[in-house]
């Protein structure tokens, strides 16, 4: 069975629509919504006060319709009342300003009475429904995301680092403290990167995402222990994008089932965009061993697409949201959910798209979106395998360095161009069964994922790198000739390029943008040269395998991949 | 007669120059000059000190010299004495940087400090100067703007919605807190919409700019009533601009002479954003009853418009600075007045232009000015009256969510496309004088509103709407289908446009941008189909009257316009 | 001889890399190394602990090596024990946040536990290596740059002030503070110019720079007269920019050799904007008196540029690193410099081109800049002698106010267009020995800038002026008609131009730009007028010379210029 539904959140609604909205789920298909995400101020009212009756009957209701429940913690919104009595467990923007409620997301995983409080209701919640008929997913929380700098994560950061560096001297190592007097004599002066005078440091940036990510991963950890009370799964759902503090093929191990958020951010590409997101979910899926890489999509929006350059929410065509849906369910989702039913009234996302809009079920979207309910209940979840990886790095993405050159943006397009069904994975995943591993612009690349990609191409793999690739450890220490062995040649310099210069290529209708590398080829082949003789793209055979490295980044990278790997090449 | 002058400020000057600028005044046909706006400082160097001398001088001067005064209190810029001993009067930002003196209008209204050192300042003055001959006007504050969101505004907010919602319950249902968890329980929980994590509460939002208005509406009461030891008319120039957070339609009714100050922002346009602002003047004046909506232009820029894209101040040609005058009182103006008389030798503003510039009188500007006041002395107020109003809605401008599309742009757009003299009024005015009204994008629309359109209509009126109207209440909760029947249609789906998108339109040489509404008619023809068929025009008999919808936004809306009134139509 | 080498950062490298280190300056011809600048930490790990020892080990080798040491006080970034001891002497941004280390340059110069910090380790540099063989030259701090806003400011602010204007009355006339109320009463109410409402004061914000640059040069001061100690003459490195609050005319009388860093903003215009950057060196230089104008560039980029606009650091073609540092030497440099020597391999700056990068000396910027380091050797500095001066001046540059015209921008234009060697000088400068003086722009004079144009013209010279020249004093005031005696024309009326509109000159195949006067020729001949009849360019012989104004701007302003001057004319 595939899951079919979406965000349902009653709380909003009087209890007769409750009625109806379960009347209206049955017709369009709906087996699953999720319940309960930002309803903490409606559940418990007061610090010592509760209110579950309405939720009992919201799922009676449901389950008496047929309909399962992704019950959710609702620590994502902490009511008002906490604010008010907890303002030190409000999160603290790098410039020292302590944000309040009015919005959704504004806590402090760090500060001590905020866990209390979430232990709290996520222990009611899980007193009540652990065993409740409807129930047939816990989601804790929800995006979780919001990176603060108060004291409390100054001293779980400091925690964090001598449980990672052992000692000071690991630490002034680590970060090159070396360089601009940076060097830390105690402890205590080491804070989380607020504001400061000119350019922080690389090491300490990326170890504060590391630690932000650690920190939720400990608040999520915390509530699933209490969640295990109950026989069902545990997850949360992945919002992606590049300003997550979240690592997620380190969490993918801790969910039960591998769920994101997906929200395209072009109206043209939207589709290419979701089967990179779909693959990137089963990636981290097959990463922590989940059952064949399946995964559940937990929102998208019903038939429309916000558009990310201009902020205009698009209705999509008539068919486009039955295209989205099998995308993602023909890249191995469990189920396609969506954010959310029914469209509210009120609110800061009155406009966001829904199931059941303002106009209510008498339109195009219920119509469309009830006709897909009825063919996914004909389908069955599919086992998909992949011959080609794309090694996509969240690491990489955070320490990445290189104005003018969009890290994800070039991923993408290697994603489009070896086309098909990849498996978008972190370079933690093993990479021996696949017949073509992809790595465009691995930034940051500890001794680890050197060995990984050694051993692989040593032992037959074909691996495609490009230029930017291994220049850093994972303290953003540069690794100069990291991979001048693997790749055949020397690498002398890089040079990245100015927006509108490019570097025509021979014998391709193509030109080189953003950077190029200078490169002395010692054992490599040259495939193809730049113009002006430099070569471009080099073929390696090493060990059993082979590697081919793209030195400058193109608009359609296709000609990087070999013919042999059934994908068009040179 | 009318008004012809501009600001004065003798406090810049030494006394001899005050003699040679009332025989200049004389020259130019000078009758009424603003004195004392930004004086504070000068009246009152210290907590107990006060200097009135200097004042008595400049209005015995100016009254032998026939010039009448529009005597104004300084409070808009509390001298930096007050900052000092009362820093808590000072404003704070959203991100909780509290301000300091060093500019202008750096005040909280709800400060204690404050209200109580501005009806100091004020009682002076009207105790001095409320029977002098020379003063004819009164002149409150100046250009009323400052938000502030300290703790003063904080408890001023609850008490400002405990009058409008009585309890807990009606906050919680106006707001629509049911969403993201935002119930309150206790008054002590409402906070301004200080800094927050992610997106707002757009009725939150919305409340505490109408909150911000009716305080400041208070203060300039409080002062009113003071002032009110004179027998001459008491007002306050109205600013325009979107971050405004000023209702003039309510404080219309407060003042008795409405009185604007017009900052054109284009100088290819200027004549028509004045055309505008002079229409939306008289609106609001008829709005409040005031005598034939006759009103004021307190200030405006002599013979140069600041470019807002570039930030240039760029002089006009010779004429236009005629052309600007005329416009304003073609439109109802009882005056033309500039700021300001003679250009500050230093200070922010210090480029500023002005009738007597840094060169002198021997200018063009002072020629130019001159032979104006010459031509103006001819003239009389006269009294406008207009066919066809335009519905402009601060609510809406305050409340509007349309990313890419510009509300005020719209109405611009709509009102030259009527063309001739239009009152620019706000909804609460009765509209069944009018053979047309013209409604764009009314997107906040409380139920009184839709009865007033209904009943105009049903009486015999042409009312043109367009898409985005009626979404929302007047607090921000949607509406569906609040307005399908007086349409004649079902408004099934709105239809956002990204920027570039466009709609051909079968036999019009014009395209649709921004948005197209997917209409279903239901008693209204058709008048205009999109190339792919869908409505974009309808217009539909109700009662006794007509109403036309364009579904999409036109550069030039004119045929959306019916023809029977007298406009290009179809 | 010629200074050659870069900064040298052995605390960042273990003592291994220092011997080879040394070898390969002598590859490379280095012949002085900049040591310390960055190593506070590292000499004084802890507040009562010091460690010389790996410093003598260096200088030792350097020495031995037969390379100097520019020896740096390490000022510019304490470290971490520092700030945590001392969070009052964090600078504080006009926001009222108070910045954190994790970068560089964050301190306050107005805090006592800096200053005494500061002394402290100075004086010990200089009792340890006043006397040592190695020391060539000292370098105080770095790029003195940070602005601060705290109170410690606030409280030297004053003092600074008081010292200037005497009396507050002396203030209030100076800061025209009869504009928007801001008349001072007592000291303590000023402040510095933090967050306000609206437009700052210019006169206020002016003197805030003046005000940072001298307490900057107070803590500058400080530390030479500690070093006096040494017969090693004493200096800092100027960064140019125009955020830098620092007075380079006042300050270059206050260093034994004028030294500057040198960034270009454009990889195409670099060699021109380097002329530029030599040029005004050398015009500090002379201006304070220096030894025929000799001046050091400590600091540039090894074969690269930093593309401002996007950021790119772009490296250079071969042959460039070359030619820039041909571009100083002919302009007077007695050296030039590099950051850094060997590229770091972590912190902010990892990316940073250096002399010996992460590839090491095997690599084209090593063969070039030794290569260049042996050319270098065979040279002797060179006495420039220029037939013309370009003003250009700092207090201009702080103060200038003509929206979308780029007052660097401006002067660089003229500097190309005046052709070859040109000193660009403040206007403090004696005039009379230069055949032509260009002073774009010339917006703000003083009484004795006036003086010593008139009488440079007077005497014979030969005076090129434009639009926008002599408009206020030093205190920001209007100074309407100051020139017009000197150009021969009354400026009737200034009127800038909006982006994109032009002037059509007669006769030109040119156009004007941003601004054009409107002109009364009193005395000059007119040489150019626009297609609409208003003079562009005025010839006025006055005195014994000649005066030309431009009352445009060009994109070439080579038409303003006389061909008597020998460069091209109209």
């Amino acid at each position: 069975m595939i899951h079919f539904g979406g965000d349902y959140n009653p709380e909003q609604w009087p209890e007769k629509v409750w009625t109806a909205d379960v009347e209206l789920m049955r017709r369009a298909g709906v087996n699953l919504v999720t319940v309960g995400v930002f309803a903490w101020a409606r559940l418990q009212p007061a610090p010592d006060e509760f209110d579950f009756g309405w939720l009992d009957r919201v799922l009676g209701l449901l389950g008496d319709g047929g309909i399962g429940v992704c019950l959710a913690t609702p620590t994502a919104s902490p009511p008002p009342w906490f604010t008010r009595r907890h303002p030190d467990a409000m999160p603290v923007t790098a410039d020292g300003v302590r944000l309040t409620h009015g919005s959704r997301d504004t806590y402090c995983v760090n500060a001590p009475a905020y866990r209390t409080a979430c232990a709290r209701i996520t222990g009611e919640l899980a007193a009540r429904y652990a065993r409740h008929d409807a129930v047939r997913l816990w989601h804790v929380h929800n995006e979780y995301g919001t990176t603060c700098y108060c004291d409390h994560c100054a001293a779980a950061f400091r925690s964090w680092l001598a449980d990672r560096y052992g000692d000071l001297a690991g630490l002034n190592d680590a970060w090159s403290t070396g360089f601009w007097s940076q060097r830390y004599g105690d402890w205590a002066e080491v804070l989380p990167p607020r504001a400061t005078q000119y350019l922080g440091n690389p090491a300490h940036l990326l170890d504060y995402r590391r630690f932000v990510s650690d920190a939720m991963l400990a608040h999520y950890l915390s509530q699933r222990s209490i969640l295990r009370a109950s026989d069902a799964p545990v997850t949360t759902n992945f919002v992606l994008g590049g300003w997550v503090p979240v690592d997620h093929a380190r969490w993918a191990s801790e969910v039960d089932l591998v769920a994101i958020d997906d929200y395209p951010s072009s109206v043209g590409g939207h589709l290419a965009e979701r089967a990179f997101a779909a693959d990137r979910a089963r990636g981290w899926a097959r990463a922590a061993g989940h059952d064949d890489g399946r995964w559940l999509l937990m929102e998208h929006a019903p038939g429309a697409v916000r558009d990310a350059a201009s902020g205009v929410v698009r209705p999509l065509d008539p068919g486009q949201a039955r295209a989205a849906a099998l995308t993602y369910l023909d890249r191995g989702a469990v189920g396609v959910m969506y954010f959310q039913w029914r469209q509210s009234r009120g609110g800061a996302e009155q406009w966001h798209p829904a199931i059941v809009p303002h106009q209510g079920p008498d339109t195009p979207i219920f119509a469309e979106i009830s006709a897909l309910g009825a063919e996914v209940a004909r389908r069955e979840p599919v086992t998909v395998t992949a011959a080609a990886a794309l090694i996509h790095d969240e690491q990489t993405m955070w320490a990445w360095q290189a104005p003018g050159l969009d890290y994800e943006a070039i991923c993408r397009r290697w994603h489009v161009a070896i086309g098909g069904i990849v498996d978008v994975v972190p370079p933690s995943v093993p990479l021996d069964g696949y017949r073509l591993v992809v790595a465009p612009v691995l930034y940051l690349l500890p001794a680890a994922g050197h060995r990984a990609l050694r051993d692989y191409v040593r032992g037959g793999g074909t691996l495609v790198l490009t230029f930017a690739s291994g220049l850093v450890d994972d303290c953003c220490r540069a690794t100069p000739g990291a991979l001048d062995d693997l790749i055949g040649a020397r690498v002398v310099r890089h040079v990245p390029l100015l927006p509108g210069e490019t570097v025509p290529i021979d014998g391709l209708d193509a030109v080189g943008r953003g950077w190029i590398d200078d490169l002395e080829p010692a054992g490599a082949t040259v495939l193809l040269r730049a113009a002006d003789g430099r070569p471009v793209l080099l073929e390696h055979r090493y060990g059993a395998g082979v590697v081919r490295y793209l030195a400058t980044d193109l608009d359609d990278p296709r000609p990087g991949l070999p013919t042999d790997s059934g994908r068009p090449g040179r």
